[in-house]
């Protein structure tokens, strides 16, 4: 299958190709990178060079016609620009796979309020597949766009949404707390532009709240889940991985550890990117590879439920759920070309 | 004044270690160190080989007559140990200052509960003060005894008291959530012997969560907040360094962010020790210094309000709070010989 | 192909299971590793839940004769072992890959002088081809019995053997200086026993010489390249990665870098793993893949010459090379399973 | 004191004011920083904000009139810009203590050379003293301008100039072989400006060489030494911290490890801030210390010597030495305020 990456340069770009290189069925003809045109792959990132000793950099802008044809298209762009290339592209590839925001939030009242920015193309809204196999495999079935979820909402949303659907965490509302999702990420998730709070001297030795309150990836969360969330993300000094820590009352007195492993167990058991584990999820553990792990405690001292999840935010958290999409979508073995095996050490 | 240090090879004596050797009133006569007799300090910690290049360990069980006299003894040893030891050691000489758990928990219940071990000497444990200068300045001056908090306690203990005194956080109870107290912490918080998931290869790209439900701060963050909490901290690929992210329902809906940083600020303006920051509160900046950053925010979307705490959990954690109550106990310049200014980058 | 890895715990046994789980030839049916019989493999290295949901480790002693008859058998134990097993093993198992030392200094008087051990079974080392691909591929073809070269030696040998070889090196004797090989290697190159020197606390912003004089890898450099070399290994605090930056004198005044690039270029443009670059390699250029990068320097000043050259120590410096030397020994695809791009960030 | 120091919003700037903060006699009354004029010091380093609470950043060219009068004045500056600052500040100022570049090559001819600019102000060449106080302290003495030296030069010179005059090490020429000075350095050497090769998602993991045959601290090395080196330097994935090995052919057959360590104590042993380690010396000892570690070992097999120092690129490197040239200058104990023990862990 033909395949073109848009925004081939940066961190899910580049995990994109990463992953196709080794995919039995993709093969990347078209790496679109503005600013890098005429650059080869090879020079810009020395890890690819092995891989794709002769592929160059597309410019974006150029190569809209570059693209016709393809079989699959992931648009690993800022979030925004997925809104006016969508409308384009559709009908001319014959797989989009937008790794971007833009077509996450079912609600177009939603993208304005939490992005700051207009919702161009609402129209596309309801042909956009949330690309979270775990919870939407059918929907994602023969699709032909497919906005792939968020890293923290994928990570919230696996391990929650089975422990409120089995009614073991209380709903929040009016009188009930909200979900509270405590979060930390390694780097990678700000992407690969310079910046002085993302220079190494700044990260390393360095554990620190950003987003208070305003985390874009809350209205996600609180679409997937049906919920009110608190969220907290927090930069970790590492470069991938992502671990949720969420915290919830339980249903009633009686709901123990036991029972909310049992649900986590009930709804992955036959996942094969989904490990439920008894010790507490490591993001180490997943780092390279397509797999989450999630865990849970209740507390019998307080009444509240720990819920926890540990992915690889650029792989199930961005590129290779979005390679699962694509085996999905194009009726392949969900696992083809993607790694079970972390990296360790 | 003539200082001992017991327990000094580990990373509370080392530091021990290395504030004394800037602190010019406190003069280590003797380091003693279990299975390190005889070392030079210098040979085993490459650190301190100039600032005591003659300075060898003497064995632990051998040496209590070598504290006789001294001016003042800096307890670092694993917890269990000090019960034994503070007995003997409390007539014989000025000053004990105990880093370890064994008198930090004021009910003599607890300790059995949360450590699993008999508790001994429960006699001296009214004459024990806890040692926070920031909540029990008066009683530390003059003070012979001396039990310096945990690294978790401190920092969650001086966001969270004012803000209850304040009355902005709901008081847990039946009907009211816990505070909800999430941490991370570098790998020093345990200790400086090998073990396999201490080691580079584990701990690096790591994210982890450890201790669920029943970590021993629990008890002694109660007995200073005097509400349930539910804890839950985290081991981060870093070294030094604790950020405390703290939730509670907000008392009302009328609370706001500016309340809380107001409450913080008047209750740590005069604090040497202490800055209320505006941005989230980052470990990198507290490193290697006696400092503790705190901030907060009330989400007006679910009620809720967070809490920051970063500080350095071998500092103001460990052996800078320790100094620092020394300090105080003998009437000095509270900051004397202390870093205000953390090691950035 | 029903493949059993000796020694599957530790880190080289580890990125066997890895490698072999995305490998469509190598089945793992058995997987030893002594002090963990009888746990679950995902338990104790949770990135390899995932891809080995049911396999248990295996005791080593108990299990030669579970051995017996397997195509292919990787034993990736501390050295000194294999010398007694493979005699056991060499007739009862399609193929023997040691990752070990003992088999891959020809001299039988080199073994004791720099393992201060015993050489044992020195009948079979007529019988072991030095598994390094780039310079002994017809060897490795249809050989039983691979032993796969040192980590440094792999790194050191690939970019001086082509200097040495075109006559660019001056070759050193009694009156010309020795290669000079400096190089930096992550931790997991002492593998992943619990130490002191290597917890996170030690290694985490130290870079630091080791081995100075006598480190066992020389010998093996020695033989490859045929001349004398002072090798100086450091440990740089990171997981993964060697890098050698080797010097030597250029031959004469009219050796320049082009012609030294020239060297390498002509040598490997061919090669799979193998990727010459204009700028400095970059370990992490080669992280997670079998990939090495190389490049040199002539310096007019000083009339001496740089070879450098990026690999990843548990990849192309041991378990990736062991692939790649099966998959030439059975006559498959020299890169079936085998990753060429790194993992970036 | 009242000391300004100008460019202190860099790496070396922000270091200058840590110290600054436990020095009993500097008081620093004007920090300038060009970009950050009217923001706070706190602000935009929080490191400082306990140290520094009211400390604004002044801009760099409206405040020459700001640093009138100033008993002390440090230029922590990109290279280039002293050149035109100085010999308007000379008579200003008490003294001016310059960590750049420019002033420290005694011939005019080499910085135009190695750093591809015009010479500004030779003149002021010849009242420049070179702060190496292990070298040059009668010459610090009571000096009123002073151009610290280069982080690797200050290294590889501490290290190797004793054997050199001890005539250890054979004296570089025609026949003989360079120097060669291969190093290791912790980012924060390349500045606190953002890029993206410095991004903490490059970094990590990396080991890398650089300013391969053409560094600009190869010609200070070869004015302290006074013979012909070849210098690469390396990026370790760290903050702080320098490493040099070097490597030169032993002067005889004769020479012993036992000779060059002799020789070095015999240089040392009176300097505080100078430790002959026997074991190899580490980065991490040194760290947030004014201490060198160095160490050396001649091997009888190929007959060259190896010496090893270690410092921290940003004290003894740089912010470090200059406060220790100031208390030389001024005639203070030359320790004053300095830190001999390094943060461990």
């Amino acid at each position: 299958m033909k395949v073109g990456v848009v925004g081939a340069s940066g961190y899910a770009g580049t995990e994109l190709l990463r992953l196709c290189a080794s995919h039995p069925e993709l093969e990347v003809v078209l790496a679109t990178a503005g600013g890098h045109e005429g650059q080869s792959v090879g020079a810009h990132t020395p890890a690819l060079a092995g891989a794709y000793p002769r592929l160059v950099y597309s410019a974006t802008a150029a190569d809209l016609d570059g693209l016709d044809g393809l079989d699959v298209v992931f648009l690993a762009l800022p979030h925004g620009r997925s809104q006016t290339l969508v409308p384009e592209l559709m009908d001319r590839v014959g797989l989009v796979v937008d790794l971007a925001a833009d077509f996450r939030l079912h609600d177009p009242g939603l993208y304005p309020v939490w992005y700051g920015e207009v919702r161009r193309a609402p129209e596309l809204l309801s042909r956009a597949v949330y690309g979270l196999p775990e919870l939407h495999r059918d929907a994602i079935r023969g699709s032909r766009f497919i906005a792939v979820p968020g890293c923290y909402p994928t990570a919230a949303t696996i391990v929650l949404a089975p422990l409120l659907e089995a009614g073991l965490i209380a709903r929040p509302g009016p009188s009930v707390p909200p979900l509270v999702v405590d979060a930390a990420s390694g780097v990678s998730g700000a992407g690969r532009g310079a910046s002085e709070h993302l220079q190494f001297g700044s990260v390393q030795e360095d554990f620190v709240a950003y987003g208070l309150l305003d985390h874009r990836h809350t209205a996600e969360m609180e679409q997937s889940l049906g919920v009110p969330v608190l969220f907290t993300p927090h930069l970790a000094p590492m470069t991938r991985g992502i671990l949720v820590t969420a915290y919830g009352r339980a249903a009633t007195a009686a709901v123990t550890t036991l029972d909310a492993l049992d649900a986590l167990r009930a709804r992955y058991d036959d996942e094969p990117f989904v490990t439920v584990v008894e010790e507490p999820p490591s993001t180490k553990a997943t780092r390279g590879s397509n797999s989450v792990h999630v865990s849970t405690r209740v507390d019998p001292r307080t009444g509240w439920l720990v819920a926890l999840a540990a992915l690889d935010n650029l792989v199930k958290g961005a590129a290779g759920q979005a390679v699962q999409c694509v085996n999905i979508a194009l009726g392949w073995p969900e696992g083809l070309g993607l790694p079970q095996a972390g990296l360790f050490p």
